[in-house]
């Protein structure tokens, strides 16, 4: 059987990004790797905004670990890849690489439960979502 | 009559507040100002969390405008000064200026508007908090 | 005589952008409004890393006004429309707005500055950025 | 033997920090730990100016987990705990605790590397430095 190609999303770094050691900050990795999340949710379908409004969920951060391998630039093109690597009933498990051209920059593994909105409890995900979150895997 | 003494709320210039060009980013300065008018609003008696909690209501920022007149620099310590300019029956008008030692480092104008939260519709300020700006101006 | 059509950065609104009032953040416009003016230098054929390393200037923001008229949310498609309103021989004057499908959201007018990168001091632009910015006004 | 209290950083969360989802945004918590850091080297006398001035060296983050325990929301007091848990000749490892009030909001570990500024290559830490480090594990 063959692996799915990871969902790849492209950005570009720019000075909100950097610091004054002139590269990308640390914390800059988690927005490109959260925009990449977004971006392969919404290619699934299932935007933030439609699981909030239609379900009343919302994936939060339970745990996130992240190698800094090279530092990246101003004006350089990066590209996040996301692969799913697990799913349980009311969370799922990332990995996300950081890439600059064939190199890697920086590599992510990130837990994501599905909380209710309303009160922050873990919830099961939504059955259509768990779908397609298997079609993914 | 005398002037009311302006707020005065210190900072510190961290990593995350600079950029690749070795100084402090521009748009770091009105998450700087933003900080002093929140204690600003605390030292009054009102956090926004109570304003929001008990009346509903939240400050928005309509308009705002900035001059920068220093650069500032990785761990330097900086005062946000919050000088209330006007007042109408549903906004605020301030003057905030960031400065190091003696010096100006930068000028804002800011333009606040009470709104509901619920609705984003601007709203009168509740009487209690529209007393207490008066005695400051 | 026509007026050059305006350069165009879109862009989708991320829960980095947001905060706890449910609305994109007031400062995250200036980092919205810093892309777009990078890409529209990108576009005129001039990347700042390549004016930092060519010419050893950078373009800093000397005074910005922002004028917030609609509030935007997660997940929404922004366009940032950048417009050169003006030009001195160290500086540029720039109309930027915010705008959602057809309404305007926010509305910037901001005054950069070319400086020596290693002084920090006004400098001239260099006359080729000079000549392409005359043909885009 | 008696362990070394901790580092003790006090902060307090403001919009700038939340998201949409009504909490502190995921990476928001990277910038608290960061400016942690940047206080407890400052304690032992090293701000990073001046390892940056004096010893042309700077800290980089190499390697970063977090386990997010509790939301935290606007208005808290937060409280980062740090504490050096290993020593090589060009790295340090420090584990970090966000708590508030008694409770744990959100678990660090952290492996920061020594490089050179101008060429990003790792360097032993100056023995001035080293010597701080041991005194305090």
């Amino acid at each position: 059987m063959l692996e799915a190609a990871p969902h790849r999303f492209p950005l570009r770094v720019y000075f909100e990004d950097t610091d004054a050691g002139g590269v990308v900050y640390h914390a800059a990795y988690l927005r490109f790797a959260e925009r990449a999340r977004t971006e392969w949710l919404r290619a699934l379908g299932v935007p933030h905004s439609q699981l909030i409004a239609c379900e009343g969920v919302i994936f939060v951060v339970k745990r996130l670990s992240i190698e800094y391998l090279r530092p990246a630039r101003l004006d350089e093109s990066l590209v996040v890849e996301t692969r799913l690597a697990g799913m349980g009933g009311a969370s799922v498990r990332l990995v996300q690489e950081v890439r600059r051209d064939g190199e890697r920059v920086a590599l992510l593994e990130v837990r994501l439960a599905c909380v209710r909105l309303a009160t922050g409890r873990p919830e099961a995900m939504p059955e259509s979502l768990r779908g397609l979150l298997r079609a993914q895997s």
